[in-house]
């Protein structure tokens, strides 16, 4: 591929052309293997910027990025495999439970996940909480784990999209990030590289989320669901609300306890509900109802879900998938042995007036936890694992003046007084009516 | 201006925004500086690509990189200044012989010129072929031209414009050429940057020129046009036709001749008309034909300047500008001394049948003059000084089976086969009716 001169690639997509599936490795060939001038690179990324691309086009950049690196294969398995991807949000903690769900019903989930930040959560970063758990697996090990719990949740490996790692760090450089053109398929190259035949998008729309307007989010899952179905995956999209927080609790370790109860049957419902709706989601999507003897009949379907989580067994996955990664399964059971717990406090914060809460902003509350410690700088920092933001009430509760609404857990590096402000920021309370 | 992060201005001009005046200076500032990454430089030529700029985004460009180097200033003269631009054809030897009529009728012509590329032939490329001819002056020995000739020619000094050297090799690299946003402030920066109050834009259009369609040329005009008048000076563009060669002579040493002979008040009525037309344009634009007391009745300029030519006081001057360059005169009169002239052999090209010439295409014979080693190499390989196309007939003439329509003149390192083939393509002929 070497012989292609990018520059008459470039000036193709400049004028506004269609690349063709050739045309696209070559650009990402290039890309993975340093073999040419970042200048070249730099000018492709903002002429696909300005002039975008069509559903062939991004699904053949996905898989040319995919290609890239390592591509996980699960053609051994005597099960269907099935992933689940969110655009991230605040206390996002699906995960966790819908992979130990889904693994319960009959599929197996290799779900490789990332880090927060900024104010958004990171699945890993919340699974670390967990004393000992490991999210450094091998591909050897992710398989074996796969093989005996039936699901898993790792780190991205380095050989999996090396492409992806370069064009996203040149994207960064050349101000093109903002487009679904790029982002769709950096997504998607990483879940299709992951193997799954099955795979669900939770797209969030609101304050907290990547996408703050409905239609751009519509988009984004449009453009995510062409680019999976032309790569001969089952895909569909979910949009999810992420005006307000998901659940009561935002921050690493309170948001393994959070899940834990969901696993157990308990819960807040908004949480519970839309992990169902994407258990659902990705049954259908999956078209193994039967294979699997699962219900096909929607609600027979969510009823054989919700007793998978009220009975326990959910639970017992999960518990499984801990212990094989490395983790302290008794602080599944007891919150004060996940990490950072007794380096922090909490402090209760307080109602200024009575009324109903009408708004409870996801964008507020998450930079709270991530002024608190609990959010991962542009520069890398860990977050603290024990830091966070609980939530009393929830959109639509009832307050009293001088009631703790929430509660923060403080560490020795918190900084309180921002959580504080930020906080106030984020409830809105009006009179009954 | 080193605060400035250049991805902001990207982002701005990405999403078709526009940058003032501040914005576009620090990005040249950062060009001609080096002191921004090459993959920042390489995204804002994109975005200026696809997003296109204002007028006032393009003087602001054509300024700063203007700005970026030395700037010549001829307050000192008593006269007023003039200069003029052509975007490059086959056979285009005007400035030749406009820099010393403009000089004989009373205006200071501090003229830099370019050299040829491909097929089109360059300005300093013709008058090197001129024996002792320098083009290398440094900017006080081009002034003293100035000031003792009233009219120099000679090549850019390495101060001028540095912002458009480096961007007009990122753009090559980056296959962001093909837009006037670019073009036009890269030539307008230069023509800017010699001070010249008066500039006459000859934009050439037809197979021979860089721009093929009216409309594009138009459009380049227009540009060009409002850049100048956005920076103060007195701009005007006329279209000239580039579908047939310009004159009868194509090639380094024969434009020396024609223009010899157009400038004793002989020479094809093509180039003779022109280069009035683009005279009359500047003395208009000017707004000086009073101070100069020059007619202002088109006729009676007009007839004012056929006698500068006829009565063969603007060879003089032209021979005075050769000598003050160093070149040798004697080789004006004598065009067997100019350079390259034994070392080329004539040879005939004969018309295939009987009929009327309705076509000579400027391209072909441009690429056939290169064939025979007169086009300046992708390399920067000089050209042949004495080898090139003399045409025995222009457009609307007869030509009889066997006469000769042109004659080559051939060096060792010519190829006159190909050139051959080029003008066979070159001439079409047809019955007369």
């Amino acid at each position: 591929m070497s012989s292609i001169d990018l520059r008459d690639l470039i000036a193709v997509k400049r004028d506004g052309g269609t690349l063709d599936d050739e045309q696209i490795a070559a650009f990402v060939h290039a890309a993975a293997t340093d073999s040419a001038p970042e200048v070249h690179l730099a000018a492709m990324l903002m002429a696909i910027f300005c002039r975008g691309m069509s559903d062939a086009e991004r699904t053949a950049y996905s898989l040319a990025m995919m290609n890239s690196g390592e591509v996980l294969a699960w053609d051994h398995l005597d099960r269907p495999t099935a992933d689940k991807h969110s655009t991230g949000g605040v206390g996002d903690k699906v995960s966790l439970i819908w992979a130990p769900l889904m693994a319960e019903i009959g599929f197996a989930v290799p779900m490789i996940s990332g880090r927060g930040l900024g104010h958004t959560g990171g699945t890993l970063d919340k699974l670390e909480a967990i004393p000992g758990f490991r999210t450094d697996l091998t591909s050897e090990e992710m398989d074996a784990v796969v093989r005996d719990v039936g699901c898993v949740i790792t780190g991205q490996t380095a050989d999996l999209v090396p492409a992806d790692r370069t064009l996203y760090a040149l994207r960064s450089r050349t101000a093109t990030v903002p487009t679904v053109d790029h982002i769709a398929p950096s997504i998607m190259s990483k879940k299709l590289a992951e193997g799954a035949m099955t795979l669900v998008l939770d797209v969030k729309v609101g304050s907290g989320a990547f996408m703050k307007e409905r239609k751009d989010a519509e988009h984004l899952a449009a453009v995510m669901v062409a680019i999976g179905r032309g790569a001969g995956r089952n895909v569909e999209a979910l949009l999810s609300d992420m005006s307000t927080p998901l659940g009561r609790a935002v921050g690493n370790a309170v948001e393994v306890e959070e899940s834990v109860a969901v696993l157990r049957g308990d819960g807040p419902e908004d949480l519970r509900g839309l992990t169902i709706d994407l258990a659902e989601a990705a049954v259908r999507a999956s078209g193994e109802a039967e294979r699997l003897g699962l219900p096909t009949a929607s609600q027979d379907l969510r009823a054989r879900l919700e007793t998978t989580l009220d009975d326990g067994s959910a639970f017992e996955r999960f518990r499984a998938m801990v212990a094989a990664q490395g983790g302290d399964v008794l602080a599944l059971a007891e919150p004060a042995l996940l990490r950072g717990a007794y380096e922090v406090v909490s402090q209760p914060v307080l109602a200024e007036r009575d009324g109903v809460v009408v708004g409870l902003d996801a964008l507020d509350v998450g930079l709270a936890a991530a002024a608190l410690g609990g959010g991962r700088g542009a520069d890398g920092q860990a977050p603290h694992p024990g830091v966070g933001v609980t939530l009393d009430v929830q959109r639509g509760d009832t307050v009293q003046a001088g009631q703790p609404w929430a509660h923060m857990r403080v560490s020795g590096s918190s900084d309180p007084d921002a959580a504080r402000r930020l906080l106030a920021r984020a409830i809105q309370v009006m009179d009954e009516q």
